[in-house]
């Protein structure tokens, strides 16, 4: 397997409130939870300042870590206009402090997320809990939710890595829309 | 009139493609614009790229004018969760610009903005564009789009906060929710 080399990939689950996030260390098939939590900013804060703490926070997890890419849950379409604009106001901030240190972001949608983790798209959130906990070898389920969710997105990327990595040596290429592209 | 002083008003009109930006100087009643324009960000460049674009674009026009504060049209309810979340990217990362240099931000819904330029909340977009260039000494309307929305809304701050100074000499504070209180 060429795959021996470790490669680090953060997840991220951007919300102003709570944004989660998840280290994932990944060698061939082994892969651990480095570090996850969430980052949280205190409502009775202005929205500018809620972000800066967004952004100095993943920035902060960025330098500590140095990941060789970064992956978030791609648009869903199933909240209402209002959520979506607080979530891109985080997920702006977010993407911006990636941009900050060259960190490639990479994109899912739920679905691919719950395939690449649980095997199945249409996965409950308790399989998908269970199944990250089981890959990443933790004796309990990853808390809270947003980092559970953060630690899901970064498992995707790593599988669909390298599920990538051995189609490219065939033919095609697979999986994992880069942001923005 | 205690409004002696030259005061700075940079409105924001954020976008991924395109975010308008318009700096409006006050003096008491007078107002004329400083700067105006867009800053734009090649559609086939990566996401994050563009937020680097619009961060640092917003971060040099508050470095060069130094606004007392910030206006931003608030959130608006008839686009769709993507336009949304597109939108929401840009203003993140433009409000963090606004928190990196201590600069207020106000927002405004599309009503306030209407009656504040054009004295009338349902004014037509040819009106509003109309007023704009009247109420800033302009011989040619403001151009594109988002340059004249920008300057309407920082208009709509002067107006306001005026309004609010005199407001507050007596009894009340009105006008001009902060962001995200």
């Amino acid at each position: 397997m060429s795959e021996s080399r470790s490669r680090v990939i953060l997840g991220l689950d951007p919300g102003t409130a709570s944004t989660g996030f998840g280290v994932v260390s990944q060698n061939g098939n082994r892969m651990r939870a480095v570090e996850y939590g969430v980052i949280e900013t205190p409502a009775e804060q202005r929205l500018e300042q809620r972000l800066e703490t967004i952004f100095a926070g993943v920035g902060e997890i960025l330098e500590r870590h140095q990941p060789d890419a970064t992956a978030v849950e791609s648009l869903f379409f199933n909240v209402n206009v209002r959520t979506a604009l607080a979530v891109g106001h985080a997920r702006g901030v977010a993407l911006l402090a990636c941009a900050h240190v060259n960190c490639e972001v990479f994109e899912y949608t739920p679905q691919q997320i719950k395939r690449a983790v649980v095997g199945y798209g249409k996965a409950t959130k308790e399989q998908m809990m269970e199944m990250v906990r089981v890959l990443l070898g933790m004796v309990e389920c990853p808390y809270p939710d947003h980092a559970a969710d953060a630690l899901g997105v970064a498992i995707c990327h790593a599988n669909t890595a390298v599920l990538r990595d051995s189609v490219n040596r065939s033919l095609a290429r697979g999986g994992g829309k880069q942001v923005g592209r």
